[in-house]
């Protein structure tokens, strides 16, 4: 089947890099419309993770000594206990809801079933069992469309914007109660969805609200606390929150600090690690406490780790010769994670092909179809299960239950299983699977001693299979680690009982089972580290690490070989210009000056409002070089225009000589003894004035021999009849200033008139330069009457005068490290005497933008 | 008593930050002699982590296709599983030996205490018992001797080196020897040492050396297989290396790799983290399954995970009030914490003392006199042992065996009392805990249900914090985490009969016990993330997370506020300039300017061999600047001199701008359709020739106005008359050339006679640039009959053209962060027209230098 079903899709999914068609060949000519293909779309920003250091955060800076500072540490650590224990309790709401709402719905269809199956009126549980279901998936999916972005499992999102992409409306208020809601109503819906997914979402919203005490959504949510109103500040808030979701899923705290870095990934801040951890241990406790309280009244102990935990492997007491795995046992693991990867390609392939079927047929038409969608996913879903379980299942003899059976929780696997139509003594293996919420049935497979028929199994993964392919991308919250999980596991119990069977071996079932599930997992969403470390703490249990590990190492790659993550092929769909953790070798071979964006639009350090107000209307770049020029007879252009002698100053003083640097060493030594420095320093009464020398330098750089450039003035706008010479003058770099800041500047008045000095002009303090985060005013909004086209804006207090930069002549791979661990968004290319050449944005190092130049430069060498 | 200590000491070792002298001041003449502080030495070089792509490395680059890429990661893939499997057999063979030796030892010296208690022969029975001991001592101390890097734990210069600093000696194949040997005799010989830190080195030196294929220390080691073989293959596989060990010693896979990530720390490297962890969970497994066969018999299971583990920690089966621990218990362990960091702080602090005493009193003098004060240490810890147990002891009752007693590998926990002179079913607790391997004596009082009278306890932990602490330090391999975990489970055992006994509260011991000797650990050793995973990982027992972490923060915590922790006071003592996570807030007030290192020694794209030789001889420096001058009249100089114009033309071709670039690119694009950029593209027929127009550009830029300065070439040497202007004068940056590199194109013969043309240089591979790594030839040892003085160098092939550069007012953090992350060597300081002004190295980052600085530039303003 998985070769059939191969053969289908691989038109659609299978990669097709070499046909591959990057918006640079667009740009070249090439346009080759193949719908299929979604490139990354130019409209998704990324976060600012660099810190701009100018002189309003300066100032802030000299007003804070290591007192303050640690005061700002205690209380952010006080805000990821406060994540923590926030994200703790929706977990326990959402879980407290699906029990309830479960419990009660296979209470009532399960004495139904037990009643009609004598009375011969199943149609009438089965209606019951509908009506229960699409009522709970109405409401589910009805909150989706008040919120689109609440839809899925959020794993995609959350993994771009740790990635250093903003994605709007992700982390608000509104999202999260309609994600949190709306996913108890899916799983208590009966749809094949997990709770994980959204939980980690839920998490990353938490993490991203709490300490902004504002809400977009809600503006009466407001308290006067403007710190952490930062891109930093709110993803490093970020991470701990969606470590602490993973935290809550799954009881694996270590797991989700390293979900964290794993897709957070910036560089290795071991303070930062520290907090994650921290916030992720105190959802996972305020949850066990909580839990431990309300489901078995034992308040004060910690009983019940995460949301989803696998239960207790243990051998049996007295049997010596039990083992839950051996090293004979790994050779089967490796070809479970085979299978596991080929049917996670499979599923990925599948549900490829749906998302796309759905964004081209289902998204564009009215919002109410995608409501009938997942209503049509549970009907039949709902159907499925129940035909399933009267139709298909087997009795099988129940095992006497023995000590180990109880898993941790004190809850006895045997309570849970569902004995219809069998008589005392056995039990209803299909019904065992399908009328149980997934979790338990997990843990049947897990732990059951008691078998379920292969037959069963076989048709379980089937069924299960499709369903869950097919809901996964409806408009519903859904996550998908449990369903993968619940599929594999019976697909690995399914080869114990073969191998228990047929061949006679003697080993553990759940631990084929929890085999399978991680192969399954690991082929669906291809993530390694952290979901190793994830699998290994549900367990609770050590020595399943070496298994776990191998089995998604090879799951992973077998999976590789066909296509990506589930997560990624979504990622991909949305367009969103994610960064691989590096670059291939191959890339190498391009150089910086190659993928750089050489057309740039810059502002000057001295500028007119009418200039700035042009250039921000007519451009989207979210930042701009601050230039000055190289030109010659500046002395010229100097007389009578205040603006360009303006620039030209700030150029004169900005430059730093070595000689002017120990200059100024000199000084501050005067007072010292006499030294080897103080020799060099003894002459500087002999030579020039700092100032009349760096001036008398600046002079001799900026006179030239030739015939002067066209009379422009540096606020002249460019011109069609420039030659391309004039178009691409030598600019010298000075720093960078974002959209952001300049209509901050101009709406708040900060200008001077041509007469005055530019010391006249007003200040802002760090404060009111970030008080609009994060959403600051549009240049379209501004109100162009209020300003005075003629005054002058000087831009370089503001500006990050200090960017990591690049020579056009660095390796790829050097400059998409520093870009990435570094979480910048834009990188200034600097030639050797410090003229900007080009600029680097997170465009301009997507794997499809790299490939495309690297033919190109194949195509030319 | 802790208060008692503290004060005798504090003058000693409690911070004293504001009276520290760094050499910065030293520089300013402010000279303090206070001998007790040690700073950090000049003389330790930084590894090289950034890869240098210059010319020979690009060719190699050209070659490599991903096929070849792929497989390189796949031998990557191998050597990391053989480092992985080779730990662990390390492992074995250390663990083997010493579990053969002490029982050897135990049961000969028991047997003579059992015969003698009668007989009243006991001097008898400590006589055989100081042989046994001083004998095994004294083998472990020879070793050190041979290779006086072996001595002492080994996870400073494992830090030191994950940290990126270069120490000598500390990977080599003869260290290894002599410190796995060295471990096996002084564990064997019952000195309170662990041999965890040993591991850890052990396992590190394994990740060095084996991809190398070659060993310094035994010529004849080696095979021809170049690749690895550069600073950065290496630390990452030293990184895999040390975790492994971690692993191994702790069966704590992602502890392990957590060690190497919280000490390595450059940028998060997913490919490697990845690694990592493979090779940690080998070395687990191995060890693993050696011991599981060879100790059990029981091939192919997998029941040992370390060498070290805690046992299961488990409530009766029936007791369904008892638990683990409960939210009341946390207060406890929070008050556990302060006073584990408070004896943790005070242990460091006589540890420093020690330390500086033998630093000054014992290592200057004959080697053998460190021989000995290792026997006096063993024979005084001997006589202890024996005394105590002998006089000190208490009759207990034994509880009977419980089937939760049964540690994980089926060892009865009372199989492993002593009884010495106690009647049947009691035992003597003293014995028990001093007559043990310390592994044994901490699984006692974790899980011993039989009580430990609380003045044995309190005697134990004072005797044995006074020894641990006088043998730490001794010549001799010796690891510090077990001695402090059983110091701090003796206490936390303590802690919880004050408890139980007398507030009468029903508690669990065990975790009472495992909660001091994590105390007692941070407070010691001061870790965080790491240790918390490492504990948790050793005690498989997922729900310890919460308190072991909170108690390790509060230790840490605590401890901080007196001093720092143990491996970072003994790597303050040896003078290694270790970076920090980061900088505090208050740097930020400095720039690269104030810290960067302006005195620079640089040469020329082309420069004569006479001209290097003496620099390479007369300066220290492991990098040097490749630079052009700016300089008027350039056109007079390149008149017959071939040197000189060589240089202006490789300025004028290095130099890229943007219309220079934007033609290429058209050149590129020519035969596409038009576009947007065609328009631009189309005039280019219409401007000067892009040659032509370079030199045009550069011409302009480099005729000044002024009068000359002194008629210089540029490969004339600094003069002692110069002016401050002409040593300081403006000099474009073009790369940076290492030493080695330098040193090794003499050798090499790279050079062309100024007849010539630079084309008919000699041109050196890849291959034969890294030939000699590790060990570069140094420049006194280079012939120089065979050099002729007057032959020119083309450095350019050859440098690193594209470092990561810093603008001068670029603030503290980035820089650090900068540095830090990527692991650099040397980071040029380049001002806003290209030309550099300074050099930035580790020692300009160290605590000290930044303080200085900050000190001086709050004096300045």
């Amino acid at each position: 089947m998985a070769c059939c079903g191969m053969c289908v899709c691989c038109h659609c999914c299978c990669r097709d890099g070499e046909t591959r068609t990057p918006e640079e060949l667009a740009i070249l000519g090439e346009i080759h419309d193949e719908e299929d293909e979604i490139l990354p779309r130019k409209d998704y920003e990324s976060l600012d993770y660099d810190r701009c250091i100018n002189e309003p955060y300066v100032e802030v800076l000299e007003g804070t000594d290591n007192k303050k500072a640690k005061k700002y540490e205690a209380v952010r650590w006080i805000m990821v206990f406060a994540i923590g224990v926030t994200v703790g309790l929706v977990g326990l709401f959402v879980d407290f809801f699906v029990r309830l709402f479960s419990k009660i719905k296979f209470s009532v269809v399960g004495d139904s079933v037990e009643e009609c199956a004598e009375k011969g009126c199943l149609p009438l549980s089965l209606l019951e069992l509908l009506a229960f279901n699409m009522f709970f998936v109405f409401i589910a999916s009805v909150l989706v469309l008040i919120e689109p972005v609440a839809a899925g499992s959020g794993i995609p999102e959350i993994k771009s914007y740790l990635n250093g992409v903003k994605i709007p409306g992700i982390v608000r208020l509104r999202t999260f109660l309609c994600k949190a809601t709306g996913v108890l109503f899916t799983v208590a819906g009966g749809m094949f969805v997990g709770k994980e997914g959204p939980m980690i979402h839920s998490g990353a919203i938490v993490g991203a609200g709490l300490p902004q005490f504002q809400s977009i959504s809600f503006k009466k949510i407001k308290f006067d606390f403007p710190h952490f109103r930062s891109d930093r500040d709110k993803r490093d808030f970020v991470s701990a929150g969606a470590a602490a979701g993973v935290a809550a899923a799954f009881g694996a705290p270590i797991g989700g600090t390293l979900f964290s870095l794993e897709e957070g990934s910036s560089f290795w801040n071991q303070g930062l690690t520290w907090k994650v951890l921290f916030c992720s241990m105190s959802a996972t406790f305020t949850l066990n406490f909580f839990r431990s309280g309300i489901m078995f009244n034992m308040w004060g102990s910690f009983q019940q780790p995460g949301l989803l935990n696998f239960g207790e492997f243990k051998c049996p007491d007295g049997d010596k010769k039990c083992h839950l795995w051996t090293a004979v046992d790994l050779a089967f693991f490796v070809l479970m994670g085979v299978v596991g990867g080929l049917l996670g390609a499979l599923f990925n392939c599948l549900n490829k092909c749906l998302a796309k079927y759905r964004i081209r047929h289902i998204h564009p038409k009215a919002k109410f179809i995608r409501v009938l969608e997942s209503l049509l996913v549970i009907m039949v879903t709902t159907v499925v299960i129940f035909a399933a379980s009267m139709l298909l299942g087997e009795c099988r003899d129940l095992a006497f239950p023995t000590p180990h059976n109880t898993t941790s929780g004190g809850e006895d696997i045997n309570s849970t299983i569902r004995q219809f139509f069998c008589k005392n003594n056995t039990y209803n293996d299909m019904a065992t699977l399908f009328f149980n919420p997934q979790e338990v049935a997990i843990r049947q497979l897990l732990h059951q001693d008691g078998t379920f028929s292969p037959a069963t199994l076989s048709i379980f993964v089937l069924l299960y299979f499709l369903l869950a392919c097919w809901t996964y991308g409806a408009s519903v919250p859904s996550g998908l680690f449990v369903p993968a999980l619940l599929c594999g596991a019976a697909f690995g119990r399914l080869v114990a009982n073969l191998l228990n069977v047929n061949l006679g071996m003697d080993i553990y079932s759940g631990t084929y089972a929890l085999i399978g599930a991680a192969a399954f997992l690991g082929g669906v969403v291809r993530m390694t580290i952290s979901l190793t470390v994830i699998l290994i703490e549900s367990t609770n249990e050590i020595t399943y690490g070496l298994p776990i590990m191998i089995t998604l190492m090879v799951a992973k790659w077998t999976g590789d070989f066909f296509n990506k993550g589930i997560y990624d092929i979504h990622i991909e769909l949305r367009g969103v210009p994610l960064l691989e953790w590096e670059t291939e070798v191959e890339m190498d071979k391009l150089t910086a000056s190659d993928i750089m964006e050489p057309n740039l639009t810059y502002v000057y350090p001295h500028t007119r409002v009418q200039s700035l107000v042009s250039i921000l209307r007519t451009t989207v770049y979210h930042a701009f070089p601050v230039v000055t020029e190289n030109r010659q007879n500046e002395r010229d252009f100097m007389k009578g225009n205040i603006l360009v002698s303006n620039n030209i100053r700030f150029k004169k003083s900005s430059v730093m000589s070595r000689a002017g640097e120990q200059r100024r060493r000199c000084q501050s030594m005067k007072s010292y003894p006499s030294s080897e420095l103080r020799n060099v320093c003894d002459e500087q009464n002999a030579v020039v004035e700092p100032a009349e020398e760096g001036e008398d330098l600046l002079q001799q750089m900026l006179e030239r021999r030739h015939a002067p450039y066209p009379n422009l003035y540096p606020d002249q706008s460019p011109s069609e009849e420039w030659t391309m010479e004039e178009r691409f003058r030598p600019l010298t770099f000075h720093g960078l200033i974002l959209r952001s800041q300049l209509v901050n500047l101009l709406i708040s008045g900060v200008c001077y008139a041509e007469s005055q000095s530019s010391a006249t002009q007003p200040r802002l303090s760090y404060a009111e330069m970030t008080e609009d985060y994060p959403r600051y005013p549009d240049i379209h909004d501004v109100d162009l009457t209020l300003l005075n086209p003629h005054m002058i804006v000087d831009v370089t207090p503001y500006m990050n005068p200090s960017p990591y930069i690049v020579s056009p002549n660095t390796r790829v791979s050097q400059v998409f490290n520093l870009f990435r661990t570094m979480g910048l968004r834009h990188l200034p290319v600097v030639n050797a005497v410090g003229e900007i050449v080009g600029i680097i944005t997170r465009h301009n190092l997507t794997h499809e933008f790299l490939e495309a130049k690297l033919r190109q430069h194949n195509i030319t060498f």
